[in-house]
């Protein structure tokens, strides 16, 4: 039997962006279906009764939820092929936790700048300089974060990517001139082909930013 | 060369006492160092710089953080034994979304009920039996969450039950009463050498919560 796999996503999602890497770099065919999350279809909300979230990935009808879980599904179901993840235990814990890190802090400071104003906005900005700081000082002068080969903390770092000309214009400030080596590990990111393939115009996720900001009154 | 193996901790921690089953269902020794969390060591300041918190496995000189990335690691170094995730990618994927649910619902509501009072408290209770009914959903009539074993959901959740009796008691409920199906697995799971061994005395961790309270100005 062909494999059936079907994703459930939203095209400015960081999140939906890792499992659409994951699937390009394992050359996965798949049907894409767009959820419109003020009105989420009743698949989404049958597939993921628990957090009502894209992205879900089913897989043989059977549904794959939170997106560093489904990549290293991925990672492990299609085993044959571009390993996302170390081999190595150690090497594995290592990027198992940096990418929790970008999971537990990348996401919700990079909204604070978004969505607040005022002092609130700036102690944002200062979170937000000093968490790509530190990852800056893991990154080191090494091309990837998975060290010579884009590895699991590439993937779930760099759909931010995508987000960074909308947080940098509403937060007022200038990202290469704050971070130059994150900014040039994802140039470099760029550069890969699935990557490249998968990350939205960063004019159209500003635009996309702009509209939620609105309808949130900050506009 | 044998293995060195060093864990940083805090014996009232759920998040350390997952790591001590998993090192115990491994049959691994290893030197407990316990931290005073106020006046942390610099040993765990060097091995976890990021976080600065415990758990912190230290094996061969190398320190792995993060709970539950620590028992992943302990499975895939010493996978010739006491499997503690499911070999299926499915069933790994499946294990993995329970954990992390417990991971990001159970300990910030659990302290919600022990740190706050009135409204904040009744509706930390309201949230918390939303918590575990869910949880009970996800058992369903298994023995374990794992199925007809110990796994590693039972092993992510089962710490929290040596804090019941200090949360039931400061939230004046009645655990096994609201929720009979979580009690009942417990019950099962503390027959396991292994975990009786590991969770401390239900009156002691009372009486630590007690002090906190009191530290916080709340008795």
């Amino acid at each position: 039997m062909a494999d059936e796999v079907v994703l459930l996503d939203f095209w400015p999602s960081m999140f939906g962006m890792r499992v659409r890497i994951a699937l390009a770099e394992k050359g996965i065919e798949y049907e894409y279906k767009e959820e419109d999350l003020r009105n989420k279809s009743p698949l989404l909300l049958e597939m993921n009764p628990i957090h009502k979230k894209i992205p879900v990935l089913i897989h043989n009808g059977k549904p794959v939820c939170e997106s560093l879980i489904i990549v290293q599904y991925i990672d492990e179901v299609w085993n044959d092929r571009s390993p996302l993840l170390p081999t190595d235990p150690y090497q594995r814990a290592h990027a198992r936790f940096w990418a929790d890190y970008v999971d537990k802090k990348v996401y919700e400071v990079s909204r604070k700048i978004w969505t607040t104003k005022g002092e609130e906005k700036e102690a944002g900005k200062k979170e937000f300089f000093e968490i790509f700081k530190t990852l800056e000082g893991e990154l080191g002068d090494k091309p990837y974060f998975g060290g010579e080969t884009f590895g699991f903390v590439d993937l779930s770092l760099i759909p931010f990517y995508s987000w960074f000309h909308a947080i940098e214009t509403f937060g007022e400030f200038n990202m290469e001139a704050e971070c130059p080596k994150i900014v040039a590990w994802a140039k470099r990111c760029l550069q890969i082909e699935t990557v490249a393939k998968t990350l939205p115009d960063q004019k159209k996720v500003y635009e996309f930013v702009g509209q939620m900001r609105k309808r949130f009154g900050l506009e």
